[in-house]
């Protein structure tokens, strides 16, 4: 069956690991990118989003930001003059309902402190060289440490295992990078950083953002409940790093980084 | 049986809707707060996080940001002298890797946005009063409209409603909030805004981003497929909104809001 056109969705080669077997498949993947968003002319925000309808993200976002209030406020919304990639520009008829630069600023958190480099240019100037390790699978463990999400199914939760499979750390939280700056601050604390020979498995998706953050602190890779995105493949690829999803009790697809992973 | 103290987590009373029966009853959700991480005196980030292991956060997300690189690069982490509430300081012993007020700062993303005022104040000040409104359940509807999902499994989506049940669009990405930007920014760019009367169905969790902006929309409210957090419920209910969540074929939970939906 085709398949139409759909900017959201990307194609990739992973392996699929089932019990005695290990198969090469083509796969769907959620395209992730950076969106920077300018306002009158000057940057705003950066996103990670899916490429698409970014006009309507544009405006969605202000209005979310309580920064218009009717649809009224924007005169244009496009792509920028030089069509620049990944940015899309707002123009207002009489400016934003006030100014956010009046407000308290602070520093970005990760998915957005990628913004002017490059997302992968970024983690490739920051983190360090991975080291090669053979982690074996553990995350039915994790799992077990779970407790505040047996009681409310509400939190996200990564999981440190030493590459002999030792549970190191679970920590959990309603966001998923906040349980991952959780699990890695734990050992950081206790004066190991970096996590050499480390890996994570985490709830939910495998985003770029949890990769970055695996990458700058040295693991070896992640292996997630969910599928990971576009940019989180490339940059596992890129440096070198393990990234399995739709980890199952007899089952995972390996999207970067199989020869970590022994048969 | 007798469940230990948990900060992730927090009873609330809630309403169960099954064919045919409604009954309150009283269900655990998890907790979710902002927090300030201050460096060496001064502000850096703020994130929504769930309560509990702050130093571990501070310190992983600098790790998750290239800010240190070293466990030897803290030198204290705890709460503030005057211990103000969600606030946690870091000292190092000779700064940070580099400054990150050096680069591009941008506005933040709505949760960080709220840092400096208290989450709920915030939308109280910015958010027009909701209009009641009485939504006919339709989220099997927005379902089948998720056509990437299916792909791929790895998309949030967030689709509006008139009250009535008509589907009026649905927006897949992968971040939740760009998923509701762009749902919103959609009408928005119809001409439509605030969207009285208009309710949204989303994926995955409830969390107080999504509640934030549906609510400075003017939505009526959201039925999310996943549990909300304690500060999605305050929120909503301090708003008069309409709050579902783990919402299936024949059931739902409801959170807040529970005279706007018809028995």
């Amino acid at each position: 069956m085709a398949t139409r056109f759909d900017p959201h969705v990307a194609t990739e080669w992973i392996e699929k690991l089932r019990v005695g077997t290990r198969n090469r498949v083509k796969d769907d993947l959620a395209v992730e990118e950076p969106l920077e968003i300018r306002v009158d002319g000057s940057p705003l925000a950066v996103t990670m989003r899916t490429p698409g309808e970014d006009e309507e993200l544009a405006a969605g976002f202000l209005a979310g930001e309580g920064l218009i209030d009717a649809a009224d406020d924007i005169a244009a919304v496009g792509p920028t003059q030089d069509f620049a990639a990944n940015v899309v520009e707002v123009r207002t008829k009489s400016g934003l309902r006030r100014d956010p630069s009046d407000e308290r600023r602070f520093y970005l958190t990760s998915s957005c402190g990628v913004c002017g480099k490059g997302a992968l240019e970024f983690v490739r100037q920051e983190a360090p060289e991975p080291k090669a390790a053979r982690p074996a699978a553990a995350p039915d463990a994790a799992r077990k440490e779970q407790h505040a999400f047996d009681r409310t199914g509400g939190l996200h939760a990564t999981a440190l295992f030493e590459h002999s499979g030792e549970l190191l750390v679970v920590r959990e939280d309603v966001g998923r990078h906040n349980a991952m700056d959780k699990a890695i601050g734990s050992l950081l604390l206790g004066g190991r950083f970096p996590l050499e020979g480390v890996f994570a498995t985490v709830s939910g998706r495998g985003s770029f953002e949890l990769v970055q953050k695996a990458s700058l602190a040295g693991l070896v890779g992640i292996v997630a409940v969910g599928p990971p995105s576009t940019l989180a493949v490339d940059l596992a690829r890129e440096r070198g790093m393990l990234l399995c999803g739709f980890v199952r009790g007899d089952s995972l697809n390996i999207y970067a980084g199989s020869e970590l992973l022994s048969a």
